[in-house]
């Protein structure tokens, strides 16, 4: 590389700002680009339908740890992350590629069991394999997944809809996927330092689970569907519910505030957050990993969300003006900071 | 990892069979899905048009090295390298992703560079850029990029359709791209040895560019469109045109020869393979990046190609039972080997 005069270090502007700073030159020339950077899957114009387009890079020390993680799940959450990006589009997908780059240190018999949870995914989630490259790499094992799917014009749902008087709904609970890393870290530890201690791992079923394999909420795109519902805006919850609430109001021009006592939180993630002497709200709120539904709707379909299984009414868009707040359980308002993952 | 009680090595299966032996089980569920994993890029069945998609990972250390690799030119290949492809199936390139996982050893100013040269290749070819991921590693540089084109499905070329008595083609000359690389790395090895003796490239533009900048031959695509003629069978010559000639023989069920005085090669890199002892036959058969078009016509079409810029007829295709062979200029006839890249 040549030499340069003043070097700026990735870490001064993070993931978001990088992206946004290294591709801002870039224009659209096709008309069938009808949405590129900036939301959870690109769209693409394909006359009664659109093309929905998502990608993501999974680095072994970086997103995964294989001390812990069988790469059966590894294979199967490389999908799940990628599909739970269309969903969050109200896409359905259909397609993905996956390349992998990985060193001599695994052999064949790895790479089968890497293979057997992306099948798995494909066949649960009813997507086929259709491409992707293999090659070797200097070290390590890193997955590249791009899943492609399809949505109707009129129905997909995009970061930048939410409106002033919409409500704020979340699928699932938070906090699990992070809370059971921080589990898996404990006893990775421990382990490191006294090999002959077995790992403690019982009454973390659900949190590890949670880690380890994912799912993509397919179900509450299917309960939109079957309910004609179309959120007003969405994103799936990949970096924390603050983060994500950002990035839709940020898109949209809105505000936003959530109640407390309306996060969805699993009773053993509660547990494991006090037992870890950290607080359950900002592990739903910064924790990363859910895979879960970020969405807004108008009020006019508040009957339609009610009584879907597993969606919870958690808040509001208000105006910008009123900033992104959390309400707490003892009647504060607490301005929300997205932490979200941070690997620079 | 868990214990294997029979490790088998990656290496012995290499790319290709490694590729075909992870994914033979995998199904496709999906009616849309018309073409899957085999073939230069997959298929997508969108009603009046095809949607092409291909994908492609660059590694440091294994496909480029920075000590002579600039930036923005690895940038432009990382493009130009994926496009190769959808142009290879007879469609055009539309959008693409890009991902890249870097380690803070690169500046914000070096991934500038890397997305000039990223922006230059989408405007040249335009092409939009509509999504990605950006993430760190461990260790180095890595680029996965995956292109999105469009075809309509009686033109598409695919590796299976060609037929005993085609004509075998090939667009621009082979073998410069290798003997550049091997300039770059002879040049690598002397400043290693000696940092105050000055390359000495002069003489070598020509192989130097090829190796650097390689373009995709977006404009043998439209000579095709201009002549109403859609070859019966194509791919992109990425691993030299021995292995390239035996991926359409092995997809199409024939054989086929070429006669080595029809072998475009440009007279700098015939130079430069007999200067450093090489054969340059075995340069364009086995060396790689050349990014052309190997393709198959129908006798009918021959006077279509005729006089097509930078188009060479070098052979024929025969039954399967007559092997793949090379035509000497001294009357021999040479069972060709595939040798192209090994990574593992």
């Amino acid at each position: 590389m040549a030499t340069e005069n003043t070097r700026q270090e990735l870490e001064t502007l993070g993931e978001f700002a990088l992206i946004e700073h290294l591709t801002k030159e870039f224009k659209h020339t096709n008309k069938s680009t009808a949405k590129g950077i900036g939301d959870d899957a690109a769209v693409i114009e394909n006359g009664n339908f659109q093309t929905v387009v998502s990608t993501d890079l999974l680095v072994e020390g970086i997103h995964f740890d294989l001390t812990y993680v069988p790469l059966k799940h590894l294979g199967y959450k490389a999908v799940v992350v990628n599909l739970s990006d269309i969903y969050a589009m109200n896409a359905q997908p259909k397609q993905i590629t996956v390349s992998i780059a990985l060193s001599n240190r695994f052999s064949v018999q790895a790479m089968e069991e890497l293979y057997a949870g992306i099948r798995e995914a494909c066949e649960f989630y009813g997507v086929d394999l259709i491409g992707g490259d293999t090659t070797s790499s200097v070290q390590g094992l890193l997955i590249s997944v791009t899943a492609i799917g399809q949505g109707e014009p009129d129905k997909l749902a995009y970061r930048n809809g939410a409106k002033v008087g919409d409500i704020v709904c979340i699928s699932g609970d938070l906090g699990g996927a992070f809370l059971g890393l921080q589990i898996l870290e404990r006893e990775k530890q421990i382990y490191l330092e006294h090999p002959d201690v077995k790992p403690e791992l019982q009454g973390h079923d659900y949190i590890i689970g949670r880690q380890l394999k994912p799912e993509a909420r397919k179900d509450i795109i299917e309960q939109f569907t079957d309910a004609k519902l179309v959120p007003t805006s969405m994103i799936d919850i990949s970096d924390g519910l603050a983060s994500e609430l950002m990035h839709i109001c940020k898109a949209s021009g809105t505000g936003a505030f959530v109640e407390e006592a309306n996060i969805p939180i699993n009773p053993e993630t509660f547990q494991t957050a006090l037992d870890l002497k950290l607080d359950p709200i900002v592990c739903t709120m910064s924790g990363g990993e859910d895979y879960e539904l970020l969405f807004t709707i108008d009020p006019e379909d508040l009957d339609k969300v009610r009584y879907m299984a597993d969606v919870f009414i958690a808040g509001e868009i208000t105006e910008a003006s009123e900033g992104i707040t959390l309400h707490t359980r003892q009647g504060n308002i607490h301005p929300l900071k997205a932490q979200g993952w941070k690997h620079f």
